[in-house]
């Protein structure tokens, strides 16, 4: 199959830190073209990946301080993919809603991964376009119940060999926080959750601008150093050394967030995952089996007392066999062929084994 | 001909007081739809307009405090436009850069009326589209020399029944300086030539947020309400009120300016300009004749010495020749059958008739 994927220009393909999206779309690419598709990445061009990469701008738009207009560079994009729309089976965009207002003007269709959330602004384009065909990171992200056309939910899958099963956690046990620090991802809780029960917390995750004072004024002021520690923004070894040697990874996010890939990093180095029951968390965590399902953050630190009796085996099988790039890969191969054949009335089996064939 | 012409949406058409852009389209969209063509115009809910209205959003943007991402409805006027490109022979964007992602996608030819000011960002996008037909609505417009395709300079007219002609200013002297109050537009200056002079200077034009501060700490301090009034921003009627009463109007701007209505407003009601020679001035401005063009602050003092010497009848006659709605509109007729011929080969006079035989 002639697949475009295309990416955001913020973060290059895969983040060099912290970058969800990014690091999806780059496992993706990569695991179609060892497929035998042919993938054009359309992303920063300072990205890396075994597709072929077009790009409108030399770097991550993050990381060029002289780029002030962002949106100039999405159209740039937009114009680049959809001015080559035939030269593709299938276009394959990962930009939110950016892309809705150019799919409809070429015959190629588009398939839509939704990895963010709905804003009434942007709710507006969604339902003006809500029947192109939509592919959901979990059902629960389908929630505000925009009416959209949605072919699929494919979850998010990592590469399993980046990340080394450990059957034991550290010597010195700990619980760690991965993510952002920002009021939405629950760092605060998580906190409270240390002091209230003794444990020592390690976090990582980067402090974004809009967030600095957050931060400054709330977050600071309660990193000790020695019970509550703050690594800043980490690399991917480093992540994986913290998830990996941690007894529990604590998701105590405040907001419904419609994935979150690292309760999958860290089930996946056999560390479960104590997450409140919001958004995807009951879709990736199985309740007493990978970790816990909580409310509060009273019951996040009463299943703490249980969290040995976990098996650390149990969490990375459930991410062997359910978010791996391989499922996700499957996932999306068959939202291709699915959108395929509803745009070519049905395809005989002749003409998908012709677009899986070029494997 | 059917002719779809695209507004900005952060201010209605045409605009209840500041707003050059949604002026111009507004005049231009009625004068098209009084010679005989079929003109839907893509603009807010609450604009007002002889042609076919279709509408986004019920309201200007900018009037609106629920709308936070101005983009997402820019995306989905797009979506609007080019969604139904083939039901037009022409497609007219007064939207800068937004557009041009859009135009190479369908067959209808879009062309792009430049109202604004090329920055290193978007100067980006217009190069990677630079074959697409542009109009600019003064020579000085194209100095960049970004390589762009244009095929005409049309300058912007005015309604000049809306600006009555007086033959005398009002019986008290004065200054009229009418623009928004930023640092491009030199209401600073203009103060700096009252005071220096002893002229009565009378200021109108919005404060955008943008330049509260500017204006608070160094334009209201020399505000005295007597010699230097501040009247805030205006009606129209007021406006030609304060324009044909003066002296002269000031325009002694910063920035080249590609255009600026002001002076012939000013003008068409009979008052001359002394205005900077930078921008789209030196094109508007005849020297000598019309007002003055000058090179500072000294010499904009300097020349309101002479200024009774300029015939407020010329000025008239000036606007009147070169810059009415009706020329504005002869030369985007003229505009829309060059792009059509240069993309069908050329037009017979038979195929030229019919576009302009819907008349």
């Amino acid at each position: 199959m002639r697949i475009a994927q295309v990416a955001p220009l913020y973060e290059r393909v895969p983040p060099p830190g912290y970058g969800g999206i990014e690091l999806v779309v780059g496992l993706l690419t990569d695991e179609l073209v060892r497929r035998g598709h042919e993938v054009t990445l359309f992303a920063s061009g300072d990205s890396e990946t075994l597709a072929r990469l077009n790009a409108v701008h030399e770097r991550a738009l993050r990381l060029d301080p002289h780029v002030r207009e962002h949106g100039i560079y999405e159209m740039m994009q937009m114009s680049r993919v959809y001015q080559r729309a035939d030269q593709f089976d299938i276009i394959h965009s990962h930009v939110g809603c950016v892309a809705l207002s150019y799919s409809g003007l070429v015959k190629t269709p588009t398939v839509h991964t939704l990895h963010g959330i709905f804003t009434p602004d942007n709710s507006r384009i969604y339902r003006q376009c809500a029947q192109q065909p939509f592919v959901s990171i979990s059902d629960a992200q389908r929630e505000p119940g925009l009416g959209l056309n949605y072919c699929s939910t494919v979850y998010n899958g990592i590469d399993s060999q980046l990340y080394q099963f450990r059957a034991e956690s550290a010597q010195e046990p700990y619980l760690a926080f991965v993510g952002r620090i920002s009021p939405e991802k629950g760092p605060l809780q998580a906190i409270e959750v240390a002091r209230r029960t003794g444990w020592t917390l390690k976090m990582a995750g980067k402090v974004d601008p809009v967030d600095r004072r957050f931060y400054s004024e709330q977050v600071e002021p309660l990193i000790d150093g020695v019970q509550i520690q703050y690594l800043g923004e980490v690399s991917h070894h480093q992540k994986a050394e913290l998830l990996g040697g941690a007894v529990a990874t604590l998701f105590p996010i405040t907001w419904r967030e419609p994935f979150g890939l690292v309760m999958i990093e860290s089930m996946a180095c056999g560390t479960p995952v104590i997450g409140m029951a919001l958004g995807a968390a009951p879709e990736v965590i199985r309740d007493g089996v990978t970790g816990y399902l909580v409310n509060s953050v009273d019951e996040m630190a009463e299943r703490l007392g249980q969290i040995r009796t976990i098996s650390r085996q149990a969490c990375r099988d459930h991410v062997m066999s359910t978010f791996t790039v391989e499922r996700m890969t499957d996932g999306y191969e068959a939202a291709y062929l699915q959108v395929l054949a509803s745009r070519n009335g049905s395809l005989t089996a002749r003409a998908k084994a012709a677009l899986m064939g070029q494997k």
